[in-house]
Parts: structure tokens; sequence; C-alpha cells
């Protein structure tokens, strides 16, 4: 039997943050990397390694992850694609899947990070949206979350947002940040960035929502990033309101 | 210590059916009725029967299910609004509390009833909408299953869609039958009419699924319509994808 040559795949994922402890793989529990990994493993009988454009935390959900792997396959691509979605759980489905480039890393050679931040702001919680969206009660002021927003976009050093991965600097470019008023009382923040300091989406929107309830103005926003320190943003907002929903990359991979 | 008046509330209630066997009590098994009457048994301390407009089947769900129930409050209306959401379940929740008439009943009294059916129409599932909308992998052709909407629309026999509640008669009156497409491959079936018959809205959507994928064409909906046959319908749609979203009342209630 000749064994198939080793391609290398690239597939966006969708998947519902809220029974995994995060995108990336633990010691112990139950991963979005874990389960894609044992799917591959279950498919192609050999250990294959997956790579992730964002490590996603706890709760936070994604319509556009990005991950690329290495299988030797010797069925057709739509037979892999649908290999994946018949074996992987309920809370992931791999929505495109293509071949790729050798050398394209979904971390390293993306372009831009798309998050959305979802709100409901109205007196009760809404049943059917509440695993995908934070209930504020008290109404909020979006005019002046989006002046603050303002102060986000462009290279800043955002220390005062989030932490980096282990040596890196804390600048980070921001090209959209925007608080959009959508049907039934949903607010949305949309924000991207060349790339996202950890917890940095949720320590935005933990100090913006201090901005719309009126505990800070839209200028102390600016202060606080300036100021480049960690202690002076919110508390974060809660994961199950964030979503991963686009990744970019050079038109050539 | 003097006894409150005993008063009629009216209350606007949301859920999310997936976990319930129905809004209708039962001997056994979780209920949306049943729940309610838990919730009001703990707060008022003694039992209190609510009724309901519509008898959504289980893992049907409600924006906007229309109940009433008696009962002796000494506290303000929002309090009790307050206490009764404090001591639902997470998939229930109350969205309106007003008093209304004593002689105000949501089922016998409503006008009409409005009904929404969500189907993904796309390759793979959305993890995301996976609870509330059914995954349909064949492209649906919607001006065929809007066309055949149009034959529904007036007051007919409906009694090849479903059955009635025992000894009445088939006929409905139906005043909006609507395919709408929405973001995301979403497509949304609206559905007003003065009541409906037991699984009808299913019933009609399975057939206009049919219609919609070309096994059917769009005239024979009113084939099947006048051949009063229940047989001649097509499989129900399943119930997850289904929401009952308004009652409407006269002006007076």
């Amino acid at each position: 039997m000749s064994e198939s040559p080793v391609c290398r795949y690239r597939a966006t994922v969708e998947y519902d943050g809220t029974d995994f402890l995060g995108y990336q793989i633990q010691a112990a529990g139950r991963t979005v990397q874990g389960e894609i990994e044992a799917s591959l493993q279950k498919i192609t009988q050999s250990f294959v390694r997956i790579d992730g454009a964002g490590r996603t935390d706890a709760g936070v959900h994604a319509t556009g992850q990005v991950i690329a792997f290495n299988v030797a396959w010797r069925h057709s691509l739509t037979e892999l694609h649908r290999a994946l979605n018949a074996t992987l759980p309920r809370d992931i489905v791999i929505r495109t899947l293509t071949t790729t480039d050798r050398d394209f890393h979904p971390r390293f050679g993306a372009l831009s990070r798309t998050y959305r931040y979802q709100i409901i702001n109205q007196r009760w919680p809404s049943v059917m949206q509440q695993r995908y969206a934070y209930h504020i009660e008290r109404s909020l002021d979006v005019e002046a979350m989006n002046i603050a927003s303002r102060y986000l976009i462009g290279s800043h050093d955002f220390a005062s947002f989030g932490k980096p991965p282990q040596g890196e600097n804390t600048v980070r470019r921001v090209t959209q940040a925007e608080w959009l008023v959508e049907a039934g009382n949903r607010i949305v923040f949309e924000i991207t960035a060349n790339a996202f300091l950890y917890r940095m989406v949720r320590n935005i929107v933990g100090t913006m929502v201090q901005v719309g309830s009126g505990q800070l103005l839209p200028d102390d926003v600016q202060q606080i990033l300036l100021a480049k320190n960690l202690k002076l943003s919110a508390a974060p907002a809660p994961a199950h309101g964030l979503c991963l929903v686009n990744v970019t990359y050079p038109d050539s991979t």
C-alpha cells in the first residue's frame, strides 16, 4: 500500500465556548484543540498537532477561529471535511477546509483578528441569548462608549488592558473599535487589531461599561491607556459575551 | 394582619423549550407551567393555577407566551416581578407583568398567535444557532416556498395539517404566512392565525421544506389543503426551530 503524501490543511472553526476550558490544550479538562486533535487521531489513526490563530479563554466562543495541521490523507478534501464534522462533538464545527502552503501558520501569519462582544441591555435577561451575551440591567450610554472607543484606535501600549505572552511587548495596533446598537436591545462591540494581549478585549469592555453607566468619563479611558498600569482597568467583562469572529492573512496564503 | 385582595395578573413569558416536556403541566416531567406554578407557590405560600395562551410542544420555544393568574400579593407589582424572576429557573423569564381584568383569559381571549420557524440553510450546521434553528444542508428555493405559502392565507379547513383539540373543528384563519431570508443563511417562516391546530406549524413547515427542495410543487400544497387528510402532509419539522413570538388581544384587555 503506497503512503499518501503529507499535506497541510487550513480550516475555519466555529465553537460554543461554554463547555470548554478554552482553545488551548491543557494537562486536564476539555479544550477545543484537544477535541479537534482527538477527532483527527480517530480519523487518521495517528497523532496530529494543530496550530490555532487565537488562544481563546474558557467560555469564549468563535465563529472564525483559524487552525492548520499536517496529515497524510488518501481520500478527497470533502471526505476529510465530512469525517471531521462527523467525529467532532456538537459544540465544534469545521466551517471551511482547504489545503494550504507548507509554511502557513495561523498565529504567526495572521495580519489581524476581530472580536465581537455582545451585551443585552434591558431590564430582564433574554433566555435565548444568555449563552452568548452579557446581560446588563442599567441603561448604557452607547454614545459615550463610542467616544471612549476612539482613544483605542492606532498603535498604543495597551499595558493597562492586558498582559503579553512571555517576553513580548504590550504595543498593539487597533484598526477598528466601535459599539453598534442592534435589534432587541443588543449592543455589540467590534474590535480589530494586529494582535491582542491576554484578556485585552474583556478588560476594555469592562472599562467601557463603566463609561456607559457613568462611572467613568470617556476621557478617563485615555488616561487609563496612558498610565500603562493594568490595575487601572475595570474587571474583565464575562467571557460568555465574547466571540472571535475573523482572522485575516496576506492574500498569498 | 389584613388579607391582601386577590388580583389577576398578566405576564409575557420567554423560555428556551429545549429542556421542557412542553408548556402544559403533566403527571410527570418538567414543564413551563409547572415551573411557573412552583415559583408562585414558593413566593405566595399557596397553590396558584396559571392559564396560558398557547400549549407549546416539547422543545418549542417562546418569546411571547402570555399567561394569567390570580394571587393575593401585599407588595408592589415590581416586587412580584422581581420575586418571580429570582425564583424561576434560568430557562424561563417573565418579560412583562401587569395587573389585568378579572375575566382576562390568555387562551380564550386571544385574537391571534404568531409563530416563527427558523431554518439554517447551509452545508454545515451552525454551532451557535443549533438550539433554535433546524439545519438543512440542501439549498432551498425560498421563492417556491413563498408561492406555496400564499395558499394558506385566509379561512381554510386545515385538517391536512393538524388535529384539533377534542370536539373542535379544523377551520382556522391564517392572516400572514411568509418566508423571509435573514443574514447568515437563516430562513425564517412567520405565520399568524386566529388559532392553530396541534402541530400545525411544524406540519406546514415540513411540507414547505419539500416544496423548497423540489419534492413538491407549490400547487401541491393547495391540493393537500383541499384534501383535508392529515396523511398527506409531510412529517412535522423538528420542534427546536419553532418559537411562539406573539399573542394579541382586543385593546380593552
